[in-house]
């Protein structure tokens, strides 16, 4: 990694505890360039005004700024229509926009089957529930191996005529595992189920195609992509959008609005109702820019570099448990020690200045399928290096030791 | 109004065509004080970190920094308890929140009906007129005077124990109307209907006091209140918070989940599924303060001011007629002119260098009772001058004279 790349981003150069800050929590969130937090202020500084419904100056240049960034994002992912890309407010909101207007649509009965993985994270399991609670439609899961990784073996079983939608992420955020999804989406379309890819985990770490992928709908998180909170897009087929019905009501997503009748927007703005996040959404726009003069392989092969040392380092440590253990995997090391807490290890990490996340990671399933109530994970972006690899493999020895 | 107030906006000091910016559209979105793009900087530069599950330190430095936020907010709305408070992404997304919410919880069936009034947003509309669709429910509004309030003389027979929600605006951003909600609110709870506030447009003109209002639901908008796009509040009574079923499911709103069952998350996080707009809460409660510390009496009589002096100055010009001219209003001057366009009238002022809103302010049912496609809308902030109001009405002058 380029020195110059650590010195664009500012909470990095401080000290926690009297040590250096080692922060490994990038599959949580990752931190953000100055340059796109230069472009929050400037928007603020010099264009900020209501969207879409103005005449003056201001706000057509506002306007222009944030459809340039949708235009932008729909380039970035190859996305073959700019319409297609809505702005959500995280991956949550957009996976929870496709369940409720699905069950909503009424195209989900109680003959139909919903398909994720047990490697989802909460955001991609409750509102499948909650749709299967709506509508009677059952839930199938596609079991996980000791590695980490999708056990297809039944697949053909678990995914039939009956299957309508299969919904799965593309990188596990517990494990780091990248799925092979463009088997299953494949398997997917033989039996005309939809897809959903959540992207939260993979979009911060590999170049998205949405053409290559093939995929129905994809949704990711500006705030893991280097770009700040509260904005994220979902990005879907025009044909499926304009089949399902709005979702948030309000300004922007009408056409005509009578007490007695009201008609709703085109695409993109039918699934944008309100004032959006219009910064955060110029702001993604520069993170993805940001991301790809960088490179996303060489994002990618620095990450991979890392994640290897760390690996093999911390395999030397007895007691320890890796979990996720696939040969393509990204960014994310999550492991256990032989008679230490979770917890316990996190904070005595802490107070060495390596932060870590502990815990089940919103993906309790996999943790119950594991026989563990969480695991300590470390996560890596761009801007780590082989001396924090060292600095968090001291931290772990030392706090085991501890700890034992 | 004082000069150090402008001096803290940025984006006031420029030029448009070559003259000095007015900006009044402030209905729309307001301009933010650099004490607020601050804090959202610092947040990125010092603490950001995903919060709630984590460790280490700055997780949990932005956790409180997020935790303090909904406390100050909810202190400074008055209300009975801080879980009562749930970040939104802004009003619409609020009130959908509500709307869906009780369409899923099935205590709306086709014999209810549901109040608002002819003023309302279509924020505040459609989402009725869906939960509506969805359970045979009747909505029901208020007509409109000449003057832009509330004709109550029928409200016995449109308000009656069948209604099980009032959901109303305090403040009408089209024409600036301050409706009594009180009175309202009284009537509702005579005949045991819920009331939701869309207070949008008046939280940024006056001191809010839940207890003192005494509804069921409130909800805002930060970037009215001179903080960022892509965060609001939606303030409910626990007794209804806890009866309504969760919404978005995702992470942060579970308790716990198996793919058998999932128990849900306390207020407030049954709410708050996902990834929250962080930097968004934390400016937002930065916001509210600093319109504390000016004064909510100061800044709603400085526009009170411009308001009296624009209305006395634009009532002079030939042909003009204005929409809104309740005794009672906050910041917006809402008008037509005879034989121009509003938007040929926008359009000109803007070269003037003058920003103003044009068309029908996503009130179309409200254009619709005045025999109108739309209005000519200025609005008043603290930080706009009684010089201001000079150059506007001479901008209109101009403009209509050009274009007559």
């Amino acid at each position: 990694m380029n020195a110059d790349i650590r010195d664009q981003f500012p909470i990095l150069h401080q000290e926690i505890n009297g040590r250096p800050l080692v922060y490994l929590d990038n599959a949580a969130t990752v931190q953000k360039p100055q340059c796109v937090l230069d472009v929050s202020q400037r928007y603020y500084s010099d264009i900020n005004a209501n969207i879409h419904r103005g005449v003056h100056y201001l706000s057509r240049k506002a306007t222009d700024a944030h459809e340039t960034a949708r235009s932008y994002i729909a380039e970035y992912l190859n996305a073959p229509h700019e319409h297609e890309v809505i702005f959500t407010s995280g991956t949550t909101d957009g996976i929870n926009l496709v369940a409720d207007t699905l069950a909503l649509s009424g195209k989900i009965t109680s003959d139909d089957h919903i398909l994720i993985s047990g490697l989802e994270h909460h955001s991609n399991i409750v509102p499948w529930q909650m749709l299967c609670q709506r509508t009677g439609a059952q839930l199938d899961v596609i079991p996980i191996t000791d590695s980490g990784e999708w056990d297809l073996s039944e697949i053909d079983s678990l995914l039939t005529d009956k299957t309508k939608l299969v919904a799965v992420n593309q990188v596990s955020n517990a494990l780091g595992t990248i799925n092979p999804i463009r088997e299953l989406i494949a398997k997917a379309k033989a039996v005309g189920a939809w897809t959903l890819i959540d992207g939260a985990q993979s979009t911060p770490h590999m170049a998205i195609d949405l053409q290559e992928i093939g995929c129905d709908f994809f949704v990711f998180s500006g705030h893991k992509t280097y770009a700040p909170t509260g904005i994220g897009i979902l990005w879907g087929k025009t044909e499926l959008l304009e089949m399902l019905p709005p979702w948030r009501g309000g300004g922007e997503m009408i056409k005509e609005v009578t007490f007695a009748k009201t008609t709703y927007n085109d695409l993109p703005f039918k699934y944008e109702a309100g004032t959006p996040n219009i910064e955060g959404g110029i702001a993604l726009a520069e993170a993805l820019k940001w991301m790809k003069d960088i490179g996303l392989a060489t994002i990618a092969s620095h990450e991979d570099k890392l994640l290897t040392l760390a690996t093999a380092a911390i395999s030397e440590i007895e007691g320890i448990k890796l979990y996720g253990t696939a040969a393509n995997k990204a960014s994310v090391l999550s492991f256990g020690i032989e008679g230490v807490h979770h917890y316990d290890l996190g904070t005595l990490m802490d107070q060495m200045g390596v932060g870590v996340r502990t815990g089940h990671h919103c993906c309790q399933p996999l943790m119950q399928r594991f026989g563990i109530t969480g695991t300590t994970r470390a996560s890596f972006a761009i801007y780590n290096t082989e001396q924090e690899v060292e600095l968090f493999i001291q931290a772990v020895k030392k706090a085991a030791m501890m700890l034992r």
